[in-house]
């Protein structure tokens, strides 16, 4: 197991306690313009769904891929992670309930439908969604209209029936019937490739990069995506449920196909090494600038929680 | 009850024929870009959800509203009030589950947790929302970047835990405390209010109108939206299962706090009256081109279904 630069290390964790800040004022009890009141218990359930010491990878390739293009991006990007992170929470909240993947840990704490109930983790989930296309087009996110529309548009495509919500779907369909290798790529493509792809195309959204350098950040968050699903299918495998807060081994107890389950451990690994090779090669003309987003890739491909 | 006349009519179903093909349209199996695949059994729940021949009353209120400002808007509107339903039909879908609201029945048709399965339908309500704000920014909305960053704002406000879903929490904590007459007041507008609210004033957005006109629009949707309310209270009291196609009497039956409840049913047909005048008097700087307007105003003053 490779180990992180100090450099990188300060980065992934300043971003955490950065994102973590944005996502608690998005989240206090103030009641914005358009807005009639917050109701104290929802509220509640929405932060313990979201203000929970996550590492904010997602955020962090938003902002990291923004930083390629200079600093001047960098309050927009926080922005457009946190929003980018409150989809990802609002995923999580509903995948754990009792009719989809029914989980009652999370990070090791009570999930939301246990710490609160059901009708208030659909909500607090409900609310997350909203939250996310709100906080991209508010006031606050220093970025043209024209990026905010490109945002919503993007982040939706990404995260509805055509991505993240359709790859649960199928993911659901996969406990009946196990998919074959190519239905194994375009559910792991859309449940969790699609919001990371989204991350990291983002930062040339933000920037308003060329449509070249928009593609090759997009394909770098693809390859970035595949590497994270590979370390999690292995993770699944290996990992403890202590080290990991949640409970393990349940994709396999479930019958649920995985690439690492097709064709073993050993070429998961070999792929995970090409995976971040891939990563490298794809950042290249972006020079040394591109070093943190080099490192993040070889992070998500070893990383061990 | 005050009979519609020809051209209201004849308005209310072109409106629901137009809208019905836009949210087909929306709900094809074409894969946008962006997207990876449409899962066709999601695709189907949504479908169940949604192209059901609703009246499309909060599609009706943006178009009509918009075609206040001249005809030249009438895409566009076609196009917002799509996504507003869209909003309105997950919410319908997510109330429905059994965590909530439990209801079985949908305008005489199982719902979708009961046709498909509570996942199917969880997932379909997220879908929705998120092709919403989707379909707000696509290219094929003929909008201003300026003008959808303004209206996925406003949308978001009024369907968010400051608008709708924060008032459906409230409403379902009414069950164990009955909330007093502010409270009743506050739940109402936020759960049922705010989209209502929102299609009215989306017309003026959506023509680029000056503050005081799209406040105006504003206070039209607020009054309305407190008719629309008044008015299902008093057919929770009075109609059977039949006419509506759903369940009823079932505030009663929880002990829900209603206006009718606390104040009589006298006094809510009087105060019906008085906010069609209402909505009348805000209606009338538009002179005679607001007169379906004030035929809605009067329609969902006096709907009995």
């Amino acid at each position: 197991m490779t180990s992180q630069s100090p450099l990188f290390r300060k980065r992934l964790k300043s971003n955490a306690e950065n994102v973590e800040a944005a996502l608690a004022g998005l989240l206090s009890g103030e009641v914005r313009a358009g807005e009639i009141a917050r109701p104290e218990r929802l509220l509640a359930a929405i932060r313990h769904g979201v203000l929970n010491g996550g590492k904010r990878l997602r955020p962090f390739l938003v902002i990291e891929s923004a930083a390629l293009f200079g600093d001047a991006f960098a309050p927009a990007a926080l922005r457009i992670g946190a929003a980018l992170e409150c989809v990802h929470c609002y995923s999580l909240v509903h995948d754990d309930l009792p009719a989809m993947d029914d989980d009652d840990l999370r990070r090791g704490q009570p999930t939301v439908h246990v710490a609160f109930d059901e009708a208030a983790a659909i909500l607090a989930g409900d609310s997350l969604l909203t939250l996310a296309f709100e906080t991209i087009a508010a006031p606050e996110t220093a970025l043209s209209d024209r990026i905010k529309t490109e945002l919503v548009l993007s982040l939706a495509r990404a995260a509805g029936i055509g991505g993240m919500a359709g790859g649960q779907a199928l993911d659901l369909a996969a406990e009946k019937m196990a998919p074959d290798e190519a239905g194994i790529v375009t559910l792991q493509a859309m449940k969790t490739g699609a919001l990371i792809r989204f991350a990291c195309e983002a930062g040339a959204i933000i920037a308003d990069a060329d449509g070249a350098t928009r593609a090759r950040l997009r394909r770098y968050g693809e390859t970035v995506g595949l590497a994270f699903q590979l370390a999690d299918d292995l993770l699944d495998l290996t990992a403890d449920a202590e080290t990991m807060g949640k409970a393990t081994g349940k994709d396999a107890a479930r019958g649920k196909g995985t690439l690492v389950a097709l064709k073993g451990q050993e070429w998961a690994e070999r792929r995970l090494g090409e995976l971040v090779d891939e990563a490298q090669a794809l950042l290249a003309p972006f020079g040394e600038r591109s070093a943190i987003l080099v490192e993040a890739a070889r992070f998500i491909a070893n990383r061990r929680s």
